[in-house]
């Protein structure tokens, strides 16, 4: 645990040069400068990550992490916890929308089940992992990051991980299960307040380590949110960029950004889930979705439509004349 | 003008059937239903204006229209008249934000200049364009939609045409200049105020046919404005769907709406641009826009970039298993 807490109080910064030269360009492309709005952005925050006045989007890769959740017991999801093994083998199979999004992204899809997919401890109960388990489960989304990636979207499936990440959550941010709790995958009135008295209960027994972002993600969180916590982090010490999807993966990401003022800022929020929370955990973050169109799916499904804004971001950048080239007449 | 009239009254609604068989498809496929949020609306969508239970995006097309506005001579933006002609001409070349967007989607793009870019007049002295002219640039936008289109996306190119959108924009719901003139491409504080005092020149001076959405679409409009006009409609008929583009567009479009409770049914609005106006407009409209990323640059940009969304969705909906077909346990 201290080799995790060491590693994420010290991390790289981005390239300033990089994101100066592309700024610097971005004012003489054939356009009123600024109207390209956040393309213009995201297509500097790109370079100072990767390094390149010119970044590019050749090795995209989308990471689903899927793991199983002992607070099911409660009563938290309408769905049966079969169904994350039962959509581990829909992943495989290419059914699911990520395998149709990732596609549509020109991104390749790597899925990794955690822990063999058996379920963590009911965190009302006992802490979600010990120590070996939760650092293991870092360890494998650490691993999961090729250092050569230019963009690494980030997602999961668990079912009850809206539980997991709610509490985590309320443990980072303050506030209790009736805030942070949601339908998530579709739970009834009945079903939220369940969820909501489980993270009440799991906030009330850990409450002794509600000050330490690193032993939350342990007791209340989960195997997905703590690989994605290892694939952010060693996403971070490469330098490659991150793009992140719903209310459980920035939840998941979260720790990142209480360890450190810059933690998340090789990151960015692909959209904005239709799970209320998320919208609350994202102001929180300091995080501007880039989509907001009512997704509330996981899976990396909202990070992987946001490649093709950062495709659409480089291609601009890239591929426009500047004022001087095009013979424009300047303003007046 | 009558012959126009007639024609926007009477529009060919969408194919009801088809949007029911894709609505029962995504009600069963391998996620919490609605989980997709607007990727499931617009699948449906697609299909119920192309009349397919499996809608495609082949043919999709990019029509950028220009034209010059004499209300230029008001002092209403910072650049000249020129860069009209000039932006045609890099668009030819290919150095345009609109040729790298366009290819990012995989769609065709078309720039089509009107009346040989002579400006219309100034419309705070007469009406910007007389009957014959305005006639030929609906024409001219009617006739440049091909019927085998799957898609169309629309955008504009007019110094000086957030003036004469902001003036349409008030004729057609209410309002003086100060509420809806704005930046457009990068106007001052004094700019503005110039914007204003010429849309509102314009609004006394031809008062007497505020209700008259063609005939305002005529006297306070644009060449380019009115094609677009005459573009949505031609797409209507055949049953084309369209993509909005920004503030020019979307009020270029809007007088279709005034004209038949549902005439911009067979439309979606890409984005909210970051002039204000655009926003307020499109809640005038109903129209709910896709992204919202601070784009305000015209040119067809922020349609073009929503494609990709499309595609998504469609991705998702062909590409997706059911859950009978992945062998998924059912909700409890």
């Amino acid at each position: 645990m201290d080799a995790l807490r060491h590693a994420c109080a010290g991390l790289p910064p981005a390239d300033a040069a990089a994101r100066q030269a592309i700024a610097a360009r971005n004012a003489v492309l054939t356009k009123p400068p600024g109207s390209l709005g956040r393309l213009e952005e995201l297509a500097a925050w790109l370079g100072a990550w990767q390094g390149r006045a010119t970044p590019v989007l050749e090795r995209v890769r989308v990471i689903v992490f899927a793991g199983n959740h002992g607070v099911v017991a409660r009563g938290v999801s309408p769905w049966p916890a079969d169904v994350t093994g039962q959509m581990v083998g829909n992943f495989a199979a290419g059914g699911a929308a990520i395998n149709q999004l990732a596609r549509v992204a020109d991104a390749q899809l790597t899925v990794i089940p955690l822990a063999e997919l058996a379920p963590t401890a009911d965190f009302t109960e006992a802490p979600a992992m010990d120590e070996a388990q939760f650092l293991a489960a870092v360890a494998a989304g650490h691993a999961s990051v090729p250092p050569q990636t230019d963009l690494l979207c980030l997602g999961e499936m668990g079912i009850g991980n809206t539980t997991a990440a709610a509490a985590l959550a309320a443990a980072l941010f303050s506030g209790d299960g009736t805030q942070w709790a949601g339908p998530g995958a579709g739970s009834d009135a009945a079903g939220i307040a369940r969820k909501a008295a489980a993270i009440d209960a799991g906030l009330a027994r850990h409450a002794a380590w509600r000050g330490d972002p690193l032993e939350m993600a342990r007791r209340v969180g989960g195997y997905e949110l703590a690989a994605i916590l290892g694939a952010v982090l060693a996403a971070r010490r490469n330098r490659v960029p991150v793009v992140l999807d719903g209310f459980v993966c920035t939840a998941a990401a979260a720790p990142l950004a209480r360890l450190h003022p810059e933690g998340l800022a090789h990151a960015v929020l692909s959209h904005q889930s239709a799970e209320t929370a998320h919208g609350v955990l994202a102001r929180h973050l300091g995080l501007a979705p880039l989509l907001a169109l009512e997704m509330r799916l996981g899976e990396a499904s909202g990070a992987a439509l946001a490649v093709p804004l950062l495709r659409a971001a480089l291609a601009c950048h890239a591929g426009m004349a500047s004022f001087a080239e095009a013979g424009i007449s300047a303003r007046q």
